[in-house]
């Protein structure tokens, strides 16, 4: 079996060696410089080592777990265009740096390189990875569709959310661990075990986000703190939040979600005061440990020996322990 | 063996019974807009019509040309955002209908449902199916991209305006017949003639529509004539124009593309008048008989007896016949 380290330096060998078209320039370019751009690549790695759980021999699993993050950067291009979004992994995004039009139709092609690299599983389980694949993508639009209806919706329920981030990014890490253990040819249940893994890591891990922006360690974190609350983000915070605050406190948040004047630096920490006067962080903590514990109940459900599952939960446990 | 008329009305049926998921309403609502806006069908009506060159009996070949469809009206959906179009076939697009970001969403989905549909081609000739559409569809991008790259550039040869609309138009034509033959089973060199057959027809159909633009009879066109003109489109007649026009005649024709103050009226009468007096529409419609010819002479190449090409030739010959 091999280490995630193994796996890791396998998978970034061939991320370095994807080469695109050159010709037009205006199409390929910035397909090179999005995939240039970096990032943990967990989606391929999750792929690998379902994988490997089945198979020494992860070779088969390659190309489709290529095309897995391929998809995922093309949501990310044309997601920072509907977002009006900046800046990525600190450079500027595709439609900054060239235009909008470039980013819609670099993001369509990069859509089809994926599937050019999904439709190189072995013929045996050709079928089954691109039905799961194509229901997948459809989910991830269903998840960007809700998020932007949930900007303009006065109220999200708590149950709205967590379907939200299901479809936005859990489906995504589960295919990713699904087709994986179908190219090993693993059984139906083990394949939709470790599906269920990365749905409710998935869910965990996002949850966890919302907590990193209000108490996260700026250092380590990546970005500045308090973002979501300054543009009023629906978070799993704030919904709940809205759902128990009364009275004087009430009028108090709505005032700093309404005033348009109030400096960063006041709103960030009034808003922070108000969710630890509200215990929304044991809230939002209790739920994300909650669908971490369920991940784990998964992955204690597969067939295989449980030492085997060590590098899956050590992972699991890595994405998790992000500083606060 | 059936007739364009059976194919047609199977094919219409299966157009009308394509249904969606329902929610999110804003992703899903514009793909069933976008699928009634109707069109003449004709790509997958050419791989239901190729299939049937070898095989009586084209239900294999339904779901793929349905496919083939749906990914032609996602390039229409696309395209007319980055063109900042208004109306598609008389009502308005997608974008102006809702905004932008459903547009843009709606498309990379409606990319997947694509997809969706080839993915059910028959297991023997799956890779293949989805190696040509692949293939096809960067191809379509391509094509968009030196489309959007000849608005800018000054000068635009008319080898590179040939290969633009190869890339844009003919290939999907090419690979919905090449499909078709596939799906039938058909050998390698007839998927292959079908293939060229596409790339000729849809070059002369697209140099069509440049003649059309200027000397169309706007009641059958079905758009106003000028079109091309008014924005200084390099079309065949455009380009061809300033490649023979000199002294006074070149100083008329700049002045006409880079005035802004003419009476529409004006500039189509008088850019019309140079294109006749420069002779381009015949050598427009030279290049347009020429391909015409190699398509039938692609046809003619088929293993199969003369007679069964018959529907082939009739549609190809409706399409070119479309009203002066």
């Amino acid at each position: 079996m091999k280490s995630t380290k193994e796996l890791i330096s396998i998978l970034q060998d061939r991320v370095n060696h994807l080469a695109f078209k050159s010709q037009p320039a205006g199409l390929y370019e910035p397909l090179s410089y999005t995939m240039s751009l970096g990032g943990k690549r967990v989606r391929p790695l999750l792929c690998l080592m379902a994988c490997n759980l089945f198979k020494e021999d992860v070779e088969a699993a390659i190309a489709p777990a290529l095309g897995i993050e391929l998809f995922h950067n093309f949501t990310l291009l044309h997601d920072d265009v509907m977002d009006r979004s900046f800046m990525r992994r600190g450079k500027p995004c595709v439609h900054v740096k060239w235009d909008e039009n470039t980013a819609i139709l670099s993001g369509d092609a990069l859509q089809v390189v994926a599937y050019q690299y999904i439709a190189q599983a072995p013929a045996e389980s050709l079928q089954a990875c691109l039905d799961l694949f194509s229901t997948t993508a459809l989910e991830v639009c269903e998840g960007q569709s809700y998020d932007m209806l949930f900007e303009t919706q006065s109220k999200v329920g708590e149950e709205e959310y967590l379907e939200m981030i299901r479809l936005k990014t859990a489906v995504l890490l589960a295919c990713g661990l699904k087709m994986g253990a179908i190219i090993a040819g693993a059984s139906a249940e083990d394949a939709q075990h470790l599906y269920d893994f990365g749905i409710h890591i998935g869910i965990a891990f996002q949850i966890k986000d919302d907590l990193l922006d209000v108490w996260g360690d700026p250092a380590i974190f990546g970005k500045a703190i308090g973002g979501d609350i300054m543009c009023n983000k629906k978070t799993f915070l704030l919904i709940n939040a809205l759902k128990r605050v009364e009275g004087a406190q009430r009028d108090e948040l709505l005032h700093y979600m309404t005033s348009n004047d109030i400096e960063r630096s006041e709103k960030v920490k009034a808003v922070t005061a108000l969710y630890e006067s509200l215990r929304v962080r044991e809230e939002c903590e209790a739920k994300m440990n909650h669908h971490q514990a369920l991940a784990m109940q998964a992955l204690a459900s597969l067939s295989v020996s449980e030492d085997k599952t060590f590098y899956l939960r050590e992972l699991a446990e890595s994405m998790m322990k992000r500083q606060m």
